[in-house]
């Protein structure tokens, strides 16, 4: 099946290019009911956008999202909701040069390969750009999983580079550009940035997401575990090279004796799982983190080839976010939503009926 | 859907419980005209099977696999492959205590609220046996991709606990209880491991897996990249809760002028990307990264619940690996196998008439 | 997508050939809890069976069923449940002639031209004894659905070769070789059978199914209506050329004021639609017809082609049946009930929230 | 799964209501390098669209086609294809009486039961209209085709309510406005229309559709055979309620001395089959017939119930077409397009590698 399509029964289908008319994404599946208007999505549009900071890319478009069908007066009806943004600030000629050469780090070469052609503007399908529809899907999921379950999404850098970040409270989070659940190093941060910046580099970063209020038995193994479809979403997002769940590499030097969380009446006593035994959700907090590379597109010359396969030199000169890292908060949320709200869906079609004589035990965050 | 099958193109559904009758897999969209008889599948199987050290779990079964279908005079046809193991050795008195009780770090609590009910002998369908299908399946991939491409898949362990195991030599690989690419600290290894078992212990391990001769232009994004698909099906494997593509989780500290690939005439200049860039491959080695959390059954007792939710405790006294890491290489090996085979097919699916101009560049390993 | 999968949450897989070790499929994703031992399949084989009577192939071999996974202590634990079927009367001797020739009405041109090779003993794949499996399948989702639903479903020959076979009481189906809900035909349609054996030529047959308690609201469209999933159950079943649902090819000459179902509040007046508007279920019986050819293998010689492409002649003296509709009564209603086993269980996915402030309306058969 | 997507490996995804702000579709997997533009695609949605003469409803827009995404510099990229078509007569008024009574024949009462609420804005998601989208990605596999090889689709009315329209010339088709390759009788069906609609009531049709230069070995059995999927997509289509293959119902009083289509060295002798054996295309051209049933929006009042289940009358006095299957023809051939493209992506995904000794033999019309 050609790979534009995430999920299995909370499906979104996504088109469009950089620089073309326009990009979106089509649901299909969502539960019919819903109250939903577009001033649910943009919020986390907004929040996701290039220009909000000077930390990031100065494309300035405002991503308004139109909603084309599935909506009738203000409920889902169950049918496909098709969301539209228009692109409007194309600015094709930044990406001139990138017509005929490939971009290090980049996927020019690989696109170009693969499918023979392929759309250079704005780095067309490979375009971060591209993860909007998936906020924008993700939002109609996470007003669902909120409303039916309480679930929410919680997302912070906790790495700049090689300076760690603290976590000091998540209210501090939507009051920075960068997504820091801190407020004593944001002034460190914005001078590393700046430095960057000046130097013509860039720098990678880790990201956390965590999702609170679980239902228990999410996950579909053998192959389809929860931890499985989250690593393939959180891989999936542009410029992630590592995922982990719970204690992730940690748990290569931990002894088994520490690592399997004790359960308790009262509930797991830990967490070290993050949130998941056997591929099947725990009921406890979802713990993920991924490992973002650092922006390919710098201003730093760079050794490259041209179509002809001779020799070039890329340099940048473009907008260009100096840590694609920094953005990457919200798309990481919008992943792991997107995985809750399909497992929720495939969990019911098959257990709808199962009834356990006890209650859940509450989980340990 | 439910989560048995791996794949789209070449889909492996995978049956069986650990002591149950028999486990299995049928391969769906497996090539015509493959030559292939139980003697390809059986050596792959042998690797990952217990019994085979000291440091693995004893139970004892020969694990032959048989063909029941989609195999005529030695060739495949193209149709469904039923691989058959049938359970021998089940001593299912070992695992009596589990019945009633949820052993912290095992999927005991998440199968039973999931369905209400499990099957608890030897973990059921949750054990680790249920990758022996996988590998089985895998080795028909193997083979084809060998035969078709060149394409080689090598793995082992770099980390046992705490230790470092260095890459001195791929020709060590089976000559040692461990998978490792390493011949002078195979005593150290086996004394930690005897440490290990007397305290009632168990550790992690950190798992490379590479593959070699990599067609170019593998992967299918906009979400079913390359590397999405990788982490998927690593993060997939029992006991795993950490993957990384290429440089991993180093990549948040390294500088975007060191960490993009140079191109060159002559081919890639580096390999950071782990042969995968937007998603599809470069034709470069794929590197592949996982950690995996030491063995949850252990002779140390911990707290735990029954089903009625009252407290208890678990300790373990049946065979067990201390390290289930030991054996995690084979199987790394056969998911990333499995997910070349369904590449390939997917992008000829779509792209079988595309026609370029110039080559492709060698790789960088 | 290979072909050998039927259904999206129901997923039965279906593996084997004629005369290969054994035939048999995997279903993955039936509800855990369902009492299910081999007594609850075995029946609905031996339904479908050969040998049964003079009127059908006089293979004989007891397709007994052996569940080698997904159920514990009698219950489905909610994965895949394996379903084995050994075959042991294979007589490969009565085929040798189809190696190298092309039988006319068969598939061995196609398959051959397909996959570049082919199994012929006994037709390999596309014997119709590969539909034993999608009937031991049925069988399940059967026993789930009437245990749910009350859903029960009932199928009869409605006429044999230009001979109508009235539908005098359904009581009477298990009662002749023929399926058909008739006693007083009986013997004419054995002295019908009798003339065509002699005469060594075969007839078709058109073949009733209705289903039962119906859950309302089943089928997903825009394009997995539910009449189109039948559609595609029925045409899929060898050798059937046409499928009905409700009033079928007849709506042709009716006009509107006649056809479409008026609705009460004591329920829908009739059911000329067949219990399908909009291609989703009404809650009235499902009614579908299917038309199926004459069989194949005759012993009247006709002229064909070998390998090499060069003229030849084939006649077949193995066993046969003069009508394979003869059997084909439980085949088709096992695809009705996989069909509506897999669209509740997708429908309860997107729409199990859903609440109506009013009953059902009473459905008209 | 959801069911708005349809084929598996050139999957079009359909979205939009019929008085909603937009309709339209994305299309996943198409090969790249087509060259594409909307004039490829806006002369079939012409041949589809009401308004074109008096005996079809007189909705007046023009379906004007805009590809958003998947298309750079005039070729397809191998991304996704948007194809938007903005609603722009929309007249809602029109169908107010339909937002609490259930008109017969129609969706409403189904739609309202699956998913709790609906969009009764022109049937909204239920509407023929939206098979316009259909049609718009049928193009762009209907040109990849003709281009790869030669596929050809032409499709008629064979009967129009109890007149057989007989097959005269397939020039005569585009000349008429009901799709007949007749020129004789074609002032007699305009009387039969006009007659209708002055009597306020409506008839079926039957519509034939044959695709000519079909490659050979398409089909994906044991369940995906070609046969099952287009009889999958022909009752998916709005109004079907049968369908046929080669010979349909006709085979049931056939003998096997006649029905099996003999071979020669110069190809099939016959095609009683309709260009499929085994699940499989013969090469030979594909012959599909459906049956429509008759418009349900007529004049005639009939009785109904509303959203309390109360009994009240429903009468239509809006714009309907008084034969549905007037519009039908493009419609079928679009779906036997998508068929067939799907299957040739699925068919070269395993059997690319397929070489066989000896040359097609021809096909028998």
């Amino acid at each position: 099946m050609p790979g534009s399509t995430f999920g299995e029964l909370f499906r979104v289908t996504n088109f469009g290019e950089s620089h073309g008319p326009a990009i979106g994404c089509v649901i299909d599946g969502c539960p019919p009911g819903l109250a939903l208007s577009e001033a649910d999505i943009q919020p986390e549009l907004d929040r996701r956008r290039p220009g909000t900071s000077r930390h990031v890319t100065q494309r300035n478009e405002p991503d308004a999202v139109e909603i084309l069908s599935g909506v009738y007066e203000g409920r889902t009806t169950g049918t496909p909701i098709c969301l539209l943004i228009r692109n409007t600030d194309q600015r094709s000629k930044d990406y001139g040069n990138i017509l005929d050469t490939f971009r290090p780090g980049h996927a020019d070469y690989t696109y170009w390969r693969k499918y023979g052609l392929r759309d250079p503007r704005g780095g067309g399908r490979s375009s971060a750009r591209l993860t909007a529809p998936t906020v924008a899907a993700a939002a109609v999921a996470r007003k669902w999983l909120f409303e039916r379950h309480g679930t929410t999404f919680t997302g912070w850098m906790s790495q700049l580079g090689e300076m760690p970040v603290a976590f000091e409270d998540a209210a501090h989070i939507p009051h920075n550009p960068f997504f820091a659940a801190n407020v004593s190093q944001i002034a460190e941060m914005e001078a590393y940035m700046d430095a960057l910046r000046k130097a013509g580099d860039s720098c990678g970063a880790r990201i956390e997401v965590v999702a609170q209020n679980v239902p228990v038995g999410l996950g579909e193994p053998l192959y389809d575990k929860l931890d499985a479809d989250i690593a393939y979403a959180m891989m999936g997002i542009n410029a992630v090279k590592g995922v982990e769940i719970g204690d992730g590499f940690g748990v290569v030097a931990q002894r088994g004796s520490l690592h399997g969380d004790e359960l308790s009446p009262e509930g797991f006593r830990a967490n070290r799982a993050g949130g998941v035994l056997g591929g099947i959700s725990t009921g406890q907090d979802l713990r993920v983190s991924i490992a973002i590379k650092p922006t390919s597109s710098i201003r730093t010359p760079k050794a490259s080839i041209d179509r002809a396969l001779q020799p070039t030199t890329v340099e940048t000169f473009g907008r260009h976010d100096p840590c694609v890292g920094i953005r990457a908060t919200p798309i990481a949320e919008a992943m792991l939503a997107l995985v809750l709200m399909d497992h929720v869906l495939r969990h019911r079609a098959q257990n709808a009926d199962v009834v356990l004589p006890v209650p859940a035990i509450p989980g340990a965050a």
